[in-house]
């Protein structure tokens, strides 16, 4: 490796390109207008339980962004005690998904802009969900989750209460924390 | 066929058991406690942008159930604008991906219990999000979405307000709706 490839070897920390990270962070300072995104879905229902969604694109950094890899297909289902077929996990089961891989990312590209190496990551997330809401049969009962538990396992040198703090960035987190209580917890192992 | 097997054929309406459904509702009025439902995930990081969820089984009906076609892996990235790999849909994504799943399955899941035919369903989700809160430059803007907009195609006997109505018993609904505005339209095709 010669000198001038060194200079320009990016700093990369937890698998993030934080010179890149810096860098953005310095763009939407000069132009707000970058940090405007727009994210988008479609979806069409494939009879009873099953609907699949199509995810191609969206819109950030001021251009309307393609996935190279994309359209990504995800499909929908209900388990067969929810009357379905059971092909695919159910809509409330991609919430908690999107909750753990949200706090999880958000945790390592806070701690990557800090400087602070993390090792591993692994979650457990559960939803309480009454289906009286969803059936129609209690009105005092709201149809959604009414308490989510995230039990969070990180190796990192950094103490557990930073390590919370950065997940917070999470922007699933601040969706669902602003509707209903969810307990957020970190183990370092 | 028989008269016998005339008179066993479940009623099916929109590709839902509708027998089974009102046997479950009697089933709750009876026992409430069948209607506590538990779902849950565990998650995996990968690296950088890259985590894997599994989704195996879940609490309800008072038993423990198991995803008899799981486990169920899904994948979060992230895309290069976003410093991430662009292999799957981001969580943010994977949230608009479970809403209008669940504002379909809600819609056709009520409107069979009401005898209501739907024919088809499709739609487009938006969520509009300013990463300046992800990226902590402004405590002023919430991390996450600060609107959704849901459009809604169906072919159906039902009046698009009739259909609405039936689409927000809908548990993701519930949760996103009670943290920022959703604007769900239906036009009626």
């Amino acid at each position: 490796m010669t000198t001038q490839e060194t200079a320009q070897a990016p700093n990369i920390t937890n698998g993030v390109n934080v010179d890149a990270l810096f860098e953005t962070i310095d763009a939407v300072k000069r132009n707000p207008a970058i940090a405007d995104f727009q994210f988008r879905a479609s979806n069409k229902w494939m009879g009873g339980d099953h609907n699949r969604t199509m995810i191609s694109g969206f819109r950030g950094a001021c251009e309307e962004q393609v996935h190279a890899n994309g359209p990504f297909e995800i499909d929908n289902s209900e388990p067969p005690v929810l009357l379905g077929q059971g092909a695919a996990a159910n809509p409330v089961e991609y919430v908690l998904h999107a909750l753990a891989g949200c706090l999880t990312t958000s945790m390592v590209y806070h701690a990557a802009a800090r400087g602070i190496d993390v090792e591993s990551v692994s979650s457990e997330v559960e939803g309480d969900l009454d289906i009286k809401g969803f059936l129609g049969l209690d009105e005092n009962v709201r149809k959604g989750f009414h308490v989510v538990r995230v039990r969070m396992q990180v190796k990192s040198e950094a103490d557990a209460e930073m390590l919370k703090s950065l997940a917070q960035f999470s922007p699933v987190f601040d969706i669902v924390s602003k509707s209903l209580p969810v307990e957020v917890s970190i183990e370092k192992i």
